[in-house]
C-alpha cells in the first residue's frame, strides 16, 4: 500500500524545468518514426481499394513481381492465417484484414497488397501493376444508413442484434453495452419535467502531424535468434510488439520494436498498421523496409474517432433534482468492431449523481476505417448529448447552469451509472472553480454574444509499467521507462523519480527503453502514462534508495536499520556524523559492491478519473453564420500537476482539439463512401489565427493511491468543448444545435430555421 | 559467498548451441563501428605527425578552415586542460596528449589536429592545409637506444629513475616494478648450477581485422540535457565514456556510448583515440561526425605491446630442484607510460614454486606509439625468456622438459612470486596432460625436425558487472549485459542465465546495453567476461526466480518459503498438486503484479588465473630458415568450458596469434623512428596456408568462488607459443634463438653463427 507524499515537501514534483527532449525536438535533431535509413532500405507503398466496399474476385501481383526494381509484393496470403472477424472485440485488438483485406475490402483505403522497391515513387508506380478484380457492393456511411433495413452488410457471418425501443435489427451491430442503475421508469414518473433530445457527431480524426511509418528488418535466416525489429512511431511500443507478433503468427519474443520519437497520437498510434507489412517485405527480401503513409493515406485508412447518432433524455423535478437519465447513442464504428462503448458509458452523466440511470451503446459497422482511439474516447460525443441537453434544462428551469449542476453533483462516495463507486473526485471542486472564476463572474456584453459552460469527465486508465534505474557514477541516473513520450511524460516521471531520491532534475536522464530493455510497459493511453511510469520510476528510486542504504550500512560497519535516506543523503539514525551525499556515496559504487542498478515492475490499480469543465464567450456572425471564440478558460481537476506547464499545455492541446471537432472537422463523404477532404486543406483543423490564448486553471484534487497524488491529465480536456460551445452559440443567437460540426453553414441554417 | 553448483547438473553450460550473433556476423548484417550513418554525417580525418620526435612551434589551421567543404578544425586547444603527462601511470589511464598532440609529437602517425568535411575525400585533402612547423628532435626506437647516455628524452619534465645492476639512470624510465621473494642471493648460492641469458622481443600488433573508428553526435545546445552520443566498437563502452569525458573535460553523465559490434580487439581496443575528436568536430558543427582509421593509421598510431630487452637467470640443484631464478626486463612502452608490468610480473615463473624470486619491470618510453594491452599483456614477453632458459637447463640437467617442471610445480597454497598465494590452480593438472597427450608420447622422426613444449599464465581479472533480464509474456527473457562480446560472450552469459533459470538456450535473448541502459560494467578484457558478466547473468536470473516464487505463492495463497523453484518449474513445497513451469507464470505476470524484470550489481572478487602449455613439433629448413609448424597442441585450464566450442576458438586464436609473434610478426623501424611495414601486406601475420589445426586440449580445474567455475579462457593461450616454438626450433637444428621474431632470416643466422 502506498501513502501519498505530502505535497508541500515536494522540491521536484511541482516545478517547471526545461523538457529534456525540448532543444533535440526544436532543432531537428529528434529522430521520429521515419528517420531511420538502414544501408540498403528498401522502400514499401500500399496498395489501396478504390472502393468503399467491394469483394476481392483476384489478385494477380505477378506483372508487379517482374518489375525489375519491385523486390517484393505482399497480400494476405503473407500474414499468419486470419480467423473470421469476431463480433464482439476491444478497442486495439489486433485485426489482420485490417492490415491487409483478405476477401472484402470494408472501407476506400483498405490495404491490399504492397511492394517493396529500391526507391518509393518505383513504389508507387509499381502499385498500378498489381490487378485486383473487385465485384463493387453497396456501402453505408452513417448509422443511420447501416441500420436501413436491406442495408448492405459488412460482415456476413455476424448474427443479427439489436432490436427494442431505440434501434432496428442489424448484422451491421457489432455490439450493444447496457448499464442500468435503479429504476428508469420510476424515475421519468418522479420528474416534473422530462426532456429529450436528438443528436449527431461526424466522424473526425485525430489530427497528428507525423503520419504513420515503419521500418522493418527481419533477419529471416532460421538461427535460433531469428529476429525482427521494427523501428515505429506509435503510443505503445509493446502493443505494436504484440499486434504485430499475432498478425505474422510468431512469438512476441522474435520482435523487437525500438520506440521513435512521436508526432502526435491522441490515441490514434494506438493501432498498428504497417509494422507486420514492412516486416514482411523485409523477411521476402532480405533487406530492410521503411512504408509511410501520405497523408491522404492517414485520413483514408487510419483509424478516426466515430460519428454518432445519439438520443438523450432527462427528468427533473422543478427545484432542479434530477430524477433520472437515460442515453442511447450509436458510434459509427467503422469496418471493424471495437468503438469506444465502455469509456463512454463510464463518461456520460459522471459529473452527476442520478439515482436512475439507462445507458445503451451501440458499435456499428460502416464503411469507414476501422476506428482507433481519440482522447478520452468516445466521452466527447456522449457529453456533447448530455451537458448540452442539461444546458437546454437549466434554461427552462430558469437556473444558473451551475447551480443546476451543483445541485446534482457527484461527490465520493456516490455510484456512477456504469456501476462504480465514485473515489477521490473533484466535480464539486471543478464546478466551484467555475463559479469563483472572473471568467463566470464578468459580464459578456455585445450583440450575438453567449456564454456557455459544460462539464467533461474522462475515467483514465493505469497498466503494467516498469523502469531501470542505472546509478552514474557522478551521481546522475540514467532512468529508462517504458511508456512513449507522448506529452513530455518523460520529464514528468523524471521528476517523480528526483522527487523520490531528493536529487536535481538535471541529474537525471529519461529515455524511453526498447521493447527487449524494459520490462512490458501498458499503451501510452488512458492518461495513465505519469500514473503509471511515474509510480514506477517512484519504485525504481526506491529500489536504488535500499541499495545505497546497504552500502552506507556496509562502509559504517552498521545495521541497515539504523540507516536512513534523507534529502539526497545516507544518515545514521543515531551517529549525527555519519552523513553522505548521494553523489559521494554513487561515486564509491565500486569498492561497495559494484554498479547500482534499481528497477520497478508493477501494475497499480488505483487510477482515478479527471473532470473537466470550460466557460466559453463566443460572437456568432448571423449573417456568415462564422463562430468567433472571444474568451475559453477550461478547468481540469489533475490530482497533482506535476509539470504545471504540461499540464497547462495538456489542457490547451486537448480544448482546441475539441473546438476542431465542435466547429469544423468532419469526414465529408460522397455517397458512394469516398472522404472528398482528405488533406489538410480540405480537413479543417483550428490553425492558431482560429484560436484565443486558451486560460488553463489547473485544479488539485489529490489521488491518494498514488505517491505524488496524479491523477492523469490528458483527455478530460477535450470532452466540455462541444456541448460548451453549442450551449454558447445558443447563448448567443438563440439557436440550439443538435448536429456537428456547428460550421458556419449549420448555423446560418440553424438561424434560418429559426427564424 | 556463492557456492559452485556442481557441473554434473548441468543442462545448458557446457553445451555448444549456436550463438545468437552468428547469422549477423557471416551474412554481414551485422552492425559494426563505421555502420552508423546519421543523416547529415560528416567525415572525420586525422593530420598526422611525420616525424618521430618533434616540436611543435605552430599549428596553423586557417587555410583548412577557410576551405569551403571543411566544417571544423580540432586541436589540443579544444580539449580540456592538459596536465603534464605523469611519470608512472596504468595502462588505461586516458592522455589526452595522445589523442591530439600539445606541445610535442612523440611518435610518426601521432595525431595533431582532425578536420570535419563533407566526406572523407576533402577531409583528407584539406589536412595538406594545415600548417605546422617542428623543430625535429633525435628519436629512440628501442630501450637499448632510450636508456643510451645523452639519447632523447622524450618528457623532459620528469626525473630521472633507475640505475643498478641491469638499468642505466635514465628521464625516459617511466617505472619500475620490483617484487622480491625470499633470499635471492642464497638462493643462487644454494643452487649447483646457474644459467643466465639475454632475449629481446619486438613491437608487434595485435592485428584486429576492424580499424578504429568512432562517430559522435553531439547536442552541444547548453540545455540540461546537452548530450554526446558516441557509437564506437571497443572493449568497453563505459570505459570509452570516461576516457572522453576526462579528455573532454565533462561529466560522464553527458555521454552515452552505444557499443556497435567489434572486428577484433585482443586488447587493442581498450583505448580510446578518435572518440573526443568526433565528439569536437561534432560540437562545432551540430552534425554527427565519422572518424574511421585506414590500416596505416591504426598500425602507426593505435597501441600495439611494447618491444621488451630482457634477462633472466636461473639456479638449479642437479636434481632439478630450481633454488632461484631472477628476470630483468625492459618494455618499449612507446610514448606514453602503462607498459605492462603488473601482468608479466604476476605471469613470469608462474607456474612453479620458487623459494627466491627477484622480478624487475621497467617501462620505458621510446618514440613509437603508446602501447596498449596486448592478450595476456606482456606475459607472452617474459614467458619467452624464463621457458626458453627452463627449456636449456632441463637440457644441461639432461631431464624431461616436463618432468623437471613438475618437480618445480606451482600448487594451491604456495606463494608466487609477486606475493599472491595460489588458489585453485591447474598448473600441475596442465603439466600432467601433456605428460598423458598421445601428441607427447608419439616419436617424432624426421631430419631437422624438433619438439618444444613451453608453460604460460595470465592471471586474469574480473571487475564490475550489471545485467538486466526482462521476461517477456511467452516465457523468453531478454537479457541486457554489460560486456562488450569480444569472443561470443554473449552466448555464454545467456547460458549461464538459461542454467540457472531452467531454461532452454534459445530462450534467451542476449543483448549488450549501452552506457545508459545498463549499470557500469568493467572492459572485457583480463578474460573477465564470461566470469563477471556471467556472475551477473546468475544473479540476474536468482532475481527473476526470486520474483517469481513471490508471484506463484500469491497464486497459490501460500507462505513465500514454501514455494520453491526448481528445474524451470514453481513448485510447492508440501502440496505436490501445484506446480507451474516457468512458461505458465511468464504469461499471467499482468494478473499477478506486472512485468517482471531482474537485475544484478555486483563487483565480484574470485577470478583465477589460468594456465596454458604447448607441445610443438617443427620442421626447419636449414637452407632457407623457414620455420614449419607440424602439429600443435595447445592445453588450457578454463575452468569449466561453459561453451566448449568457443573455448577452443580461443585456446586456438591466441596460440596462432602467438606464433605469429614467435616468427614473423614485429614493426621494422628505419632509423629515423618510421614503421616501414605498415600494411597487412608487409606487417606478416600468419594466414591459414601457414598454420596445421591446432588441437585444443580443454582442461576443467573449477574456480569455487564462481557458481559455474568459471576462470576465463582468453588469454593465457598466446603466452606459451614463443618460447615452445623456440624449444622445438632448438631440438630440430640446435640453434638457441634468444631474439624474436624467429623468421627465416634469423634462423638462417643463427644457424650460419652456430656452425
Amino acid at each position: 500500500m502506498v501513502t501519498m507524499l505530502p505535497k508541500e515537501d515536494y522540491k521536484v514534483v511541482g516545478t517547471r524545468p526545461v523538457r529534456h527532449d525540448g532543444v533535440d525536438k526544436v532543432t531537428g535533431r529528434a529522430l521520429y518514426g521515419a528517420d531511420m535509413n538502414l544501408a540498403g532500405l528498401l522502400h514499401g507503398k500500399v496498395l489501396r481499394s478504390p472502393h468503399a466496399h467491394a469483394r476481392i474476385k483476384s489478385i494477380d501481383t505477378s506483372r508487379a513481381e517482374a518489375h525489375p526494381d519491385v523486390k517484393a509484393v505482399v497480400t494476405s496470403a503473407d500474414l499468419a492465417p486470419m480467423s473470421p472477424i469476431p463480433q464482439v472485440a476491444r478497442q486495439g485488438v489486433p485485426i489482420g484484414e485490417n492490415i491487409l483485406a483478405k476477401d472484402k475490402v470494408l472501407y476506400k483505403g483498405h490495404p491490399i497488397a504492397a511492394v517493396a522497391a529500391v526507391n518509393a515513387h518505383v513504389a508507387e508506380e509499381a502499385l498500378a501493376l498489381i490487378d485486383v478484380e473487385y465485384e463493387v457492393l453497396p456501402s453505408v456511411s452513417t448509422v443511420m444508413e447501416a441500420l436501413e433495413p436491406g442495408a448492405a452488410v459488412l460482415h456476413e457471418h455476424w448474427i443479427e442484434r439489436g432490436g427494442g425501443d431505440y434501434i432496428a435489427a442489424s448484422k451491421n451491430i457489432a455490439d450493444h453495452e447496457q448499464h442500468v442503475l435503479g429504476d428508469i421508469e420510476a424515475g421519468f414518473a418522479a420528474a416534473d419535467q422530462v426532456f429529450e433530445r436528438e443528436y449527431t457527431t461526424k466522424t473526425v480524426h485525430q489530427g497528428y502531424i507525423e503520419p504513420h511509418t515503419a521500418t522493418a528488418f527481419w533477419a529471416a535466416d532460421g538461427a535460433p535468434n531469428d529476429r525482427l525489429t521494427i523501428w515505429s512511431s506509435s503510443q505503445g511500443h509493446f502493443a505494436m510488439r504484440d499486434s504485430t507478433a499475432a498478425v505474422l503468427g510468431i512469438p512476441n519474443s522474435q520482435i523487437k520494436v525500438v520506440p521513435m520519437e512521436i508526432g502526435g497520437g491522441f490515441g490514434g498510434k494506438t493501432l498498428a498498421y504497417l509494422e507486420a507489412v514492412s516486416a514482411v517485405l523485409s523477411k521476402k527480401t532480405g533487406k530492410p523496409v521503411k512504408s509511410t503513409m501520405t497523408r491522404i493515406e492517414v485520413l483514408e485508412a487510419s483509424g478516426p474517432t466515430a460519428g454518432g447518432h445519439l438520443k438523450c433524455k432527462i427528468g427533473v423535478t422543478n427545484e432542479g433534482r434530477i430524477t433520472a437519465a437515460q442515453i442511447y447513442f450509436a458510434f459509427e464504428g467503422g469496418a471493424y468492431p471495437g468503438a469506444p462503448l465502455p469509456g463512454s458509458c463510464a463518461a456520460v452523466f459522471a459529473p452527476y449523481f442520478i439515482e436512475n440511470v439507462q445507458i445503451d451503446g451501440y458499435d456499428i459497422m460502416t464503411n469507414k476505417p476501422k476506428t482507433a482511439a481519440y482522447r478520452a474516447p468516445g466521452a466527447p460525443i456522449v457529453c456533447f448529448a448530455s451537458e448540452s441537453l442539461l444546458d437546454e434544462i437549466a434554461q427552462a428551469l430558469d437556473m444558473d447552469p451551475v447551480d443546476f449542476r451543483l445541485l446534482n453533483v457527484a461527490t465520493p462516495g456516490t455510484r456512477r451509472a456504469d456501476g462504480v463507486v465514485n473515489g477521490p473526485i473533484g466535480a464539486r471542486e471543478t464546478m466551484d472553480a467555475i463559479k469563483a472564476h472572473p471568467h463566470y463572474n464578468t459580464a459578456l456584453e455585445g450583440p450575438n454574444r453567449g456564454r456557455g459552460i459544460a462539464m467533461g469527465f474522462c475515467r483514465n486508465n493505469s497498466g503494467m509499467a516498469s523502469a531501470i534505474a542505472n546509478v552514474l557514477s557522478n551521481g546522475s541516473v540514467s532512468l529508462i521507462e517504458g511508456s512513449m513520450d507522448i506529452g513530455g511524460s518523460r520529464t514528468a516521471i523524471a521528476q517523480m523519480f528526483a522527487e523520490t531520491l531528493g536529487l536535481p532534475i538535471e541529474d537525471v536522464i529519461p529515455t524511453v527503453g526498447d521493447t527487449d530493455s524494459v520490462g512490458f510497459t501498458s499503451t501510452s493511453g488512458g492518461s495513465g502514462v505519469a500514473y503509471k511510469s511515474g509510480f514506477a520510476a517512484y519504485e525504481a528510486a526506491n529500489d536504488v534508495k535500499r541499495q545505497f542504504i546497504q552500502r552506507a550500512a556496509m562502509l559504517w560497519e552498521a545495521d541497515e536499520d539504523d540507516v536512513e535516506y534523507v534529502d539526497g543523503e545516507l544518515r545514521h539514525k543515531s551517529d549525527t556524523e555519519l552523513t553522505m551525499p548521494f553523489k559521494e556515496l554513487a561515486s564509491r559504487m565500486p569498492e561497495t559492491g559494484g554498479p547500482i542498478v534499481g528497477r520497478a515492475n508493477l501494475n497499480p490499480g488505483g487510477s482515478a478519473g479527471s473532470y473537466a469543465a470550460n466557460i466559453v464567450d463566443v460572437e456568432v456572425d448571423p449573417e456568415t453564420g462564422k463562430v468567433e471564440i472571444l474568451r475559453f478558460t477550461a478547468f481540469q481537476d489533475v490530482g497533482i500537476a506535476v509539470h504545471p506547464s504540461y499540464v497547462e499545455g495538456q489542457i490547451q492541446g486537448g480544448t482546441v482539439q475539441g473546438i476542431g471537432w465542435a466547429l469544423n472537422e468532419e469526414y465529408y463523404m460522397s455517397d458512394d463512401g469516398a472522404m472528398l477532404n482528405s488533406s489538410l486543406l480540405d480537413y479543417r483543423m483550428p490553425t492558431a489565427l482560429d484560436l484565443p490564448m486558451i486560460d488553463a486553471v489547473v485544479l488539485e484534487v489529490p489521488n491518494p493511491a498514488h505517491p505524488y497524488g496524479v491523477k492523469g491529465v490528458g483527455e478530460a480536456n477535450i470532452v466540455p468543448p462541444l456541448a460548451a460551445l453549442a450551449n454558447a452559440i445558443h447563448d448567443a443567437v438563440g439557436v440550439r444545435m443538435y448536429d456537428l460540426p456547428m460550421n458556419p453553414q449549420s448555423v446560418t441554417k440553424a438561424i434560418a430555421d429559426s427564424e
